[in-house]
């Protein structure tokens, strides 16, 4: 299958890899402006060519989108003007509703997928893509109904095909859950890294980091060109979980202040909970009529 | 060389192994009031027997304490009181000022070391032991001047054999750091727990966790037994830390709200700066006459 990946780092990159030898693709089309980018993603493999978006986009069968939520934003209606109406485009940003919203009278939407894989690193550019990066994660497809049939099945397959598990969500819920699971932890790990530099230097930092600090703080690493979007994008619900967070910590730090430690050791031991929540069995959910059911587990 | 180590646990384990292995100990004596831990520990060879602890400290040449800050509290003083002149004694807690000031005017303080390895994992108990925990870390030994320098040089030896690197620092220096760069770690993994908790459903939680959230809430799976005495021993200092962390959270939170995004930007970049701290030369430091000197590196 000819498939035409635009932005070739991280995601893009280990999407190519995995496609390639999967041999779902069987011929890879890279689209990227960042020139050193798209050279050195030839040169190590992850695509066959380079092509430009409007030759790219043409006469392909899927296209995969794996730039920044703003980027997206900017292209995704000028690539449905584009296509045939055999191509599949899906896109795999952190934010849906926005993108959603953006292209909901076009004619070719239901053409369109809008997904999420719940899988990545702190680093990005194509020399970061890596093999196997989405196997056993999960992935997100949302507002299924407003896509063909066709199209939906065809991604499914893709992330099937990388070892994924699939959930359905409206844009909207994934948006909501998203902020609270991904944009949340990313925001804490930003302020984080800001409130230990502000008042450590830099070298005790180094030297006393262990791996617990190193852990905590590793998201603030991630590149402000992906994550800053994604930040505007989702706004209301990132400050909604930003302010359930703040509230939660200010708690924790009154139960010290006040020396109630009762209630300190009752925290912790609601908080150890995520052990048994992370570590449980996996259920795969799908929403349906606004029930969860059982899709299926492994 | 005789060793024995009250408490085998995650810590107390996982150094026994590699005394053991790098023959830095030659006899092992265990101490565990957990009598299951203790069994476990002889079974799967930690120690080469247990001990009560009033047998297990004498005609020993080194007594490593781990066990949680709030029991070695309880029983430094009456250690250092059953031991001869020729016993060195380690504690290997997280806090330190309360610890060191408990023994202060002990006729035995010289034999004792106040340290702390910055090394361990989420997981507690016997099984939870590892080689190799500590090799690359940094162990910090606290105010040195008020042991015995041959008590000082075989602890020494001892963190080297582990492969770890030394910090010297008074104790209430190493609270404030610790707290900034451990304590706070964990008081916001554990917050970000309970607030993930409170809005999303345990299976949304589960289904959608990259690699991103299981490492921001990693720490949350640490065991309150261990963690409770620590927050309780260091109250002033993690209250300060977590007030510069709330501050900021909340400056990145009004930044969003406000859609304030040149600042947003500026507060991800600067975030974005620990990558280089935390992937920097090693530095080693030794404070010397209030001046920071480089020690060694490797």
């Amino acid at each position: 299958m000819r498939t035409t990946i635009i932005g070739l780092g991280l995601i893009g990159g280990s999407m190519a890899k995995d496609l390639r030898k999967s041999k779902f693709a069987t011929e890879l089309i890279g689209v990227d402006v960042n020139e050193v980018h798209a050279k050195k993603a030839v040169e190590i493999g992850l695509v066959d060519r380079i092509e430009s978006l409007n030759k790219g986009i043409k006469n392909t069968d899927i296209i995969i989108l794996a730039i920044p939520v703003d980027k997206e934003l900017q292209i995704l209606s000028e690539i449905l003007d584009g296509i045939s109406e055999n191509t599949t485009v899906i896109d795999l940003g952190s934010t849906k509703k926005i993108i959603v919203d953006s292209v909901k009278d076009h004619p070719k939407r239901r053409n369109f997928i809008p997904a999420h894989p719940m899988s990545g690193t702190e680093n990005s550019g194509p020399n970061a893509a890596i093999e196997n990066l989405f196997k056993g994660k999960i992935a997100i497809l949302c507002d299924q109904q407003d896509s063909g049939p066709q199209h939906v099945a065809l991604v499914e397959k893709m992330f099937q095909t990388l070892g994924m598990d699939i959930a359905y969500m409206t844009a909207d819920e994934q948006d909501h859950s998203t902020a609270f699971v991904s944009h949340l932890p990313h925001a804490a790990a930003y302020s984080l890294a800001n409130a230990v530099q502000s008042k450590e230097d830099r070298n005790i930092i180094f030297d006393l980091a262990s791996g617990g600090f190193r852990s905590t703080v590793r998201l603030a690493k991630s590149s402000g060109a992906m994550w800053h979007p994604i930040f505007q994008q989702n706004r209301k619900y990132v400050v909604e979980s930003m302010d359930v967070y703040i509230k939660h910590l200010q708690e924790f730090r009154d139960c010290m202040k006040n020396e109630d430690d009762d209630k300190l050791w009752d925290l912790i031991s609601n908080a150890n909970k995520i052990r048994g929540i992370l570590e449980g069995e996996k259920t795969y959910l799908i929403k349906n009529e606004e029930k969860l059911v059982k899709l299926y587990t492994k």
